[in-house]
């Protein structure tokens, strides 16, 4: 039991500091910096949905308090768009508007898990997501899943290997964060389908779902409404991602115990952001998508050529798998030298049981920079 | 254990369904809305510290993610205030910028309970203190304080009484809320001392700390610095509530785990929002405070003196003990009367064991709401 000077169990699982070498550099690095560790874009969103375009005069209080469950023009919104585009009407009741999807992830796993409860993860998985579940003092269960798994039967053969009389609930993400693949819509749908043979939640994370390059993006929700939580962001949709407002979709009756977690984690998603994002909701949003899309897949493309692997199906990110190029340091020791060039990697093990990969995201600087990290990498890997 | 179709136990404790007769009421009143059940102010934020004034072309990226701990500027400014405030020097590493204090309150029960930990809290309470101590598998110990204790000797025999073997923190909030009373120095160095020889965190909620019309506030961290996690905000101190900005500063040695809980639960604080601060912290929040402080005084004054209660040392609130003037239906059939009327008040079980209680916030709404609302009230109990 801890009280003072000692701190809760188990956040000691929760890691970190084994990076704080790169960390250093970053913050003390001279000359140009390639930040390609970080999921985020480098536009500013589009016109008519920043901050500056929120003005006191056509939206008197809005620096207050919003309701916990969200702005109600906003949730109506969201509603109407879900539904049309999973093809299952969407009750204004199921919306949770959430301090990014990691808000809406934490609201579900607060939600769903008693101490010691198991969630399975499919990884190489988004690296929060083992986190969050051990705040709630939940036990995350790594599933290796992208790579080994190539067909309906050893998708669910992989799950089917883990699963316990604890596992409350399944968690996948695609478009795929960090792998940037795009499960194939038999997958997606027999892993749901052996959700509910085996009485779990599923809890899909569909942060990129606007940015499927190739392939076609399923939405879980879709497929059994009552057992899935869709989560969702305008961070990675719109370019938002330091306005912290995603959100949730869920089953009517958890929605309620959803938002006791979230009240209780952040209170209510800022009124700005939620004002913001009912902005790019109008079609503005869509709009800055269109623009950008063919871009970000370019970048991809380029990056991924030139690093000889697969170009993405989806999402921002290429995961690289970097054995046999190690230098003596090892991984730690590659992230270092190309630190030490100003570039920025997010190191394998972030993801899962991947000692020896790195992700890069390519759309986390100006083209120009993502362009001359990447070749920066290239050279050090084929030294 | 919970596996689909059910919830976390911890959850259930969380209560709030009572009350849906009143929300149901505040969405479809006809008529003007009285709203005094809400903790906020009628105010605009300071000029130069809204929304609208944070422009792209000054703060390039500024929809882009913050660090997790927060703004490097704000940081600074926040140590320097801090340490200018309570005598003690802070160091950058002991703050933390939260989604609000309610983030920076979760961030420390995170970082500091194991599940079935016990947390002494001082009653009447801030009402979402009980629910974020559970959402992290703890038990709120609820202390009566306020009212029956009227001495050191009292203040330090209620706590002492309610200690057990898992207690792990003492939560304390002054200027209170709800009660708008301010705790006398002498009693607050008691608690901590208490806490100390009793090896307990203690975790000081000071959101209300620009808001004391009589007494002095007294930081807790300025009398055990290694101990203490002091709670503030930029809601309460500037009208930013909905910009979920607050902070914590803590021992610097527990503040990489606060930070983790935090990093898993809204990932950072907004980022407009950090600026936003940043910008009130230059002067123009403080001159703000000092422009108003006296009209929430004169409110405060007024609204106490209408409806025969002592007026508040500090906050924005009152807590009327309405014990004797309870229709047949209790205290929900007299907020049900109010609500019938437009006026909407906190009901006194949020705060504690208050069956007869209820809390008027005197800010919530412009001062000839606020007046009117009072009157209403007023009316209701003397018939």
């Amino acid at each position: 039991m801890p009280r003072y000077p000692n701190s809760a169990g188990s956040l000691s699982d929760i890691g970190g500091a084994v990076y704080s070498s790169l960390a250093h550099r970053l913050v003390t690095h001279d000359g140009p910096v390639y930040p390609l560790h970080v999921g985020d874009t480098w536009l500013e969103p589009a016109d008519g949905c920043r901050m500056e375009d929120l003005k006191v005069a056509e939206h008197p209080g809005m620096h207050r308090y919003a309701s916990p469950q969200g702005v109600p023009a906003l949730i109506e919104a969201i509603a109407a768009r879900v539904g049309r585009r999973t093809g299952v009407e969407v009750a204004r009741e199921s919306v949770l508007v959430t301090g990014g999807a990691t808000g809406g992830i934490g609201a579900v796993m607060g939600a769903i898990l008693d101490p010691g409860d198991e969630v399975l993860v499919l990884a190489p998985y988004w690296p929060l997501i083992t986190g969050i579940i051990r705040c709630f003092h939940g036990t995350p269960v790594e599933v290796p899943f992208v790579g080994p798994v190539d067909s309906v039967e050893t998708a669910v053969a992989a799950v089917e290997h883990r699963v316990t009389p604890r596992t409350s609930a399944l968690y996948l993400s695609t478009p795929n964060n960090p792998t940037g693949r795009v499960f194939p819509e038999s997958w997606v749908r027999a892993l749901v389908e052996w959700a509910a043979d085996n009485d779990l939640w599923v809890v899909s994370d569909e942060v990129y779902e606007d940015y499927v390059y190739r392939g076609e993006h399923t939405y879980a929700r879709g497929i059994d409404p009552q057992r899935t939580f869709s989560v969702h962001s305008f961070s990675k949709a719109f370019g938002m991602a330091g306005n912290r407002c995603g959100y949730v979709v869920g089953p009517r009756r958890m929605m309620s115990e959803l938002c006791k977690v979230s009240t209780h984690s952040f209170y209510s998603t800022p009124t700005a952001s939620q004002l913001a994002a009912l902005r790019a909701l109008d079609g503005r949003g869509d709009s800055w998508v269109a623009g950008i899309k063919g871009r970000y897949r370019q970048l991809g493309d380029r990056a991924a050529e030139r690093l000889g692997v697969d170009p993405p199906e989806g999402s921002t990110f290429l995961f690289l798998d970097l054995s046999g190029k190690m230098p003596e340091g090892g991984l730690l020791g590659l992230l270092e030298d190309c630190a030490d060039r100003g570039l920025f990697l997010a190191p394998g093990p972030s993801f899962g049981s991947y000692p020896n990969h790195a992700r890069v995201c390519f759309t986390s600087a100006k083209p120009e920079l993502v362009e001359r990290g990447v070749e920066i990498l290239a050279e050090i890997l084929s030294r």
